[in-house]
């Protein structure tokens, strides 16, 4: 079993990703919140699944580009925030930071990513519609969740997701020091699985979309 | 692939199983809500993989315990509904729902379940400190989450993961008990590979055939 999981919040400037964090821990709204929090390490026996979790904080103004790829790096999951008002940081998910974070692994293994749109008290309705597209074009996003600092709603949900996406991933993730894997008598060719998982991200998020469940 | 997924709503009286999916298809909170919610069928012409998704309630008052085993036996993934401000109604997760979902089947592959807190609107704080006991006692929960029927707070998010857990289903909890095998690096139990040769396999094997190629 794994022995820590590193959990990195990235994402457009005032999205909330300190508020987050600063919400967990603290567990109610902070009035005044720093430009970046300290990384923050739970131990295990406080966590949903019983592991030590680091939880480490991005800011743009306060981190080189040299420290943030080092930071992905790191990381075991990455959760990408955006604000659920705020149309352009949605955007920026799919331009700007799942690039980042899997841009430069087309051969190894990727970052597993979690869509967390935050604010959800500033919006009544889901934001699920616009985040779907994008879960389908990159299949290394393993889930999505709406939350809010404010309010504290889903942030425990957030962690336990970003944990769980480490210890219980999803699909099998391709493994590069293979040139093909075999999976219960099955082999599979890396490329043929990561078709098979945007196939079936595809039908889901189409199933959804088209059929009003957003 | 899939021919389609199945989800039944379980849970004790009054948590709001009819509500959900009446908000759910309705996009509104209904003012009437009758003891139990027709079938609903998400149709398959409208996703690309043809994957249609059937909703089922259940209500005690309206249907026989075969009935009811009848509905457990058919499903593909089975939402535990219980009400985050009633404590008595998460107690039988444990006691009841879960037993009755799996208690016969110690030999063959478990049914997913997704616990779901409804009427998130009546309690401020999370009930996800109450249900994580549980979620370590049976590993066939996928996940959880907490929503409200009411304000159509992850109405979409609920159906979402309970599609996730039957068609992208997440590599099963160790079990200390049993020895192990490994799959991608991940740490299977001999009933886990089981449950994850019948599902992953048949999804993924029957996806490159028919259509990683369309």
């Amino acid at each position: 079993m794994r022995r820590d999981v590193r959990i990195l919040l990235l994402g457009e400037a005032q999205v909330g990703k300190t508020s987050l964090i600063l919400s967990l821990v603290g567990e109610e709204f902070p009035e005044e919140v720093p430009p970046r929090a300290e990384e923050i390490t739970i131990p295990a026996d406080v966590t949903p699944e019983k592991v030590p979790t680091h939880i480490v904080d991005y800011s743009e103004a306060e981190q080189t580009d040299e420290e943030l790829r080092e930071e992905i790096h790191k990381a075991n999951v990455v959760c990408v925030v955006y604000d659920v008002s705020e149309e352009a940081t949605i955007e920026k998910i799919r331009t700007k930071w799942i690039p980042l974070v899997n841009g430069g692994t087309t051969q190894g293994p990727r970052v597993p990513i979690i869509l967390v749109g935050n604010k959800s008290d500033l919006r009544s309705g889901s934001s699920m519609e616009a985040v779907l597209p994008i879960m389908s074009q990159f299949p290394e996003i393993e889930t999505c969740v709406e939350c809010s600092a404010k309010n504290l709603r889903n942030i425990s949900e957030l962690f336990y997701y970003a944990q769980k996406a480490v210890l219980h991933p999803t699909a099998p993730l391709y493994d590069p020091e293979a040139k093909q894997k075999s999976c219960f008598g099955h082999p599979l060719a890396p490329q043929a699985l990561e078709d098979v998982k945007t196939v079936v991200c595809r039908n889901v998020a189409g199933g959804v979309r088209e059929d009003r469940l957003t």
